[in-house]
C-alpha cells in the first residue's frame, strides 16, 4: 500500500507518518521541510509548496490513500487574511479534487476541524448533523471544501472521509503559530514561562491524545461503510484551568499565569458526540487524560533539554 | 432611505428596483449595463464591474440598505469553473462584508439560492435548519458566503438578511444563461421553438412569482425581529411537465418537446418550507399559479413583439 500525507511533516503529520511506517506502509509526505525528518526516516519526502501543481501530482500520483493535512492558516492569521485563507487553502485543494477525480489516487482522507465548524451550540456533545455556522474564518473554509469534497465525490465519485478533529496533543507538537494549549502548558511547566491565558480560563474544548487521532486517522484509510463524516475526539471537556491544575499535578509545579482579553473568534463550548465513529469503524479513544498528559510531558521535556531547541 | 442594489440591472433587481423607486426610496442600481435601464429610469445607474472596489464603494457608500444579488455563473457555468466560480463571487464578496463591516452601509440582503443549497433532501419541504450539503459548485460558493455573512456578523456585528430565494419567474425574465425554465416554457409556447427538457420531466420545484418574492425581499430589509436566514418560497412543487401543461392551457397551443439526459448536478426534489417567513415576516405569496403564470406570458408576448428583441 502506498499512502501520501499532505502537510505530512508537522505535528500530526509525523505522528501518522511513524505509524503507516511501522505497519509496512510505502508512505510518501508532501510540503515544506520538516523539523521531524529524522523521525520518519522510513518515508519518502517530497518538498513542494501546496500550490505548485506538478509537485503536488508527482507526490500523490498512483497512492492509494491521501491524507489532506495541509493548511496554511490557523484561527488567528485565518481571521487576519480571509482573502489568504480561502485562496491558499480552499483554491489550492480543488486542484487537489481534480486530480483525485482524474483516478491520480485512491481515497482522500480530509482533516477538518471539529473545534470550529460547529460555531456556538447549544447542546452538547456536537453530533456530526448539527448546524453549522462557524464563528471564524478558519472554520468557514474548512467548511466550503467539505462541501466540495461531497461535490466531487456525487459528481464524479471521489471516495472521501472527512475527520472532525477536536483539539490533538502529544508528542511532536511544540507550541507554535497559537496553536497547542496544552503544549504551551506543558512548556511553561518545564521552563518556568508564564503561561498566557486567553479569557478567564473557562473556554472547554474536546482534547484527544495523538496515539488515539493516528488510530482512528488510520482505521479511516479502510473503513468500508457508507459515512463520510465523522467527529474524531475523547468526547470530553476540559476547560484551560482545568488542564493547568493536570499539568501543575502532573509536574508538581506551580505554573505562573496571566489573563488576556477573551476572542470573539472562540465559542465557550466544545465538546464532540463520538457515538458514529465508535458505531462505524469499532474505534474509541484508549488513553487516559493523566496518562496521555504525561507522554507529553516527558517529550516535550526531551526536546527542551536539546541545547539546539528553538519554541516558534 | 437609500438603497443599492447589486447586480440590480437583472430580472430580480430590475423588479426590486421597480418596487422601491414607486415607494419613494433613493435607488442605485450596481453592475453591468441593463437591459431593462429605461424600466426603472427613477434609479440612479452605477455602472462598474464586481471586482472595482473603488466603484463597488462608492455605490455602496451611505446606504441604508444593499441588496446582494450579484452572482457571475449559474449552476452549469460554475460546475465547469468552479475556480473561477470561487474567486468571482467569493472573494468579491468578501470585499463587500468589509465594507459593511467598516459602516460603510447599514442592512445587507443576501441573495442566496434556496433551490440549491440543501443538496439532496429526504424530507419535503425543506426547512432552514436541514442539513446543508450542495450538489453543485453553484449550491457551495452560496453556503461559503452565508457562513461569511454570519461570521461577519458575529465578530464586526455586520447587519444581515439571508433569502434562500426557491425560483423566481415573471416580468422581466428571459431566457438566458440557461436559468429560467418557465421563461423558456413560454418562448417557446410563443414562437413554436421546441423546447428542450432536461431529463424526463419529473424534476420538481419550488417556483415563486417575482412579485411575490419582491414584496418577501422588501419586508427582509425592513425586519426587526432575531432570524437571519429564510426560506423565500412559495413552499409548493411543481415538476416541468406540469409547467408544460400549465403553459399549454394557457396559451391554448401544444409546446413540443425534445428531452435531454438528465444532469447529476439537480436535485430531483426541492419545495421549501416557508413557516418561518411566514411567521417572522406575516409574509406569504399571494399570486395564484395561474395568475403568475399569465401575467409573465403577457409581459413575454410583448417582448418577443418587439423588432429588437434578441433572446440571450
Amino acid at each position: 500500500m502506498k499512502c501520501c500525507i499532505l502537510g505530512g511533516g508537522g505535528f500530526i503529520g509525523t505522528n501518522i507518518a511513524q505509524r503507516l511506517v511501522a505497519d509496512g506502509v510505502h508512505v510518501r509526505i508532501f510540503g515544506r521541510p520538516s523539523p521531524y525528518a529524522d523521525a520518519v526516516s522510513g518515508a519518502v519526502h517530497y518538498q513542494g509548496e501546496f500550490a505548485d501543481i506538478p509537485a503536488l501530482q508527482a507526490a500523490v500520483d498512483g497512492c492509494d490513500l491521501v491524507y489532506h493535512l495541509i493548511g496554511s492558516t490557523n484561527p488567528v492569521t485565518a481571521e487576519n487574511d480571509k482573502l489568504f485563507d480561502l485562496r491558499d487553502n480552499v483554491e489550492n485543494s480543488l486542484h487537489l479534487l481534480d486530480m483525485g477525480a482524474r483516478g491520480a489516487f485512491g481515497r482522500l482522507v480530509f482533516l477538518s476541524s471539529g473545534g470550529t465548524i460547529y460555531g456556538i451550540q447549544q447542546n452538547m456533545p456536537i453530533a456530526e448533523d448539527a448546524p453549522q455556522w462557524p464563528i471564524s474564518s478558519y472554520g468557514v473554509t474548512k467548511l466550503a471544501l467539505e462541501r466540495y469534497l461531497n461535490l466531487y465525490g456525487h459528481l464524479q465519485g471521489l471516495d472521501y472521509r472527512i475527520a472532525r478533529l477536536s483539539n490533538p496533543f502529544g508528542e511532536f507538537q511544540v507550541t507554535r503559530k497559537g496553536q497547542g494549549v496544552i503544549a504551551t502548558i506543558l512548556r511553561c511547566a518545564l521552563t518556568g514561562d508564564t503561561f498566557r491565558i486567553v479569557g478567564d480560563g473557562s473556554v472547554t474544548r474536546d482534547y484527544i491524545y495523538i496515539g488515539d487521532a493516528v488510530d482512528a486517522l488510520v482505521m479511516l484509510g479502510h473503513y468500508r461503510g457508507g459515512e463520510r463524516v465523522f467527529n474524531v475526539a475523547s468526547g470530553r471537556g476540559h476547560s484551560i484551568m482545568d488542564l493547568v491544575g493536570l499539568v501543575e499535578s502532573l509536574s508538581n509545579r506551580p505554573i505562573t499565569r496571566q489573563h488576556l482579553p477573551s476572542r470573539a473568534i472562540d465559542v465557550p463550548v466544545n465538546i464532540l458526540d463520538i457515538t458514529r465513529i465508535q458505531r462505524e469503524l469499532g474505534w474509541t479513544p484508549q488513553t487516559p487524560m493523566a496518562e496521555a498528559l504525561n507522554r507529553a510531558y516527558r517529550w516535550m521535556g526531551e526536546i527542551i533539554a536539546r541545547p539546539a531547541f528553538m519554541p516558534v
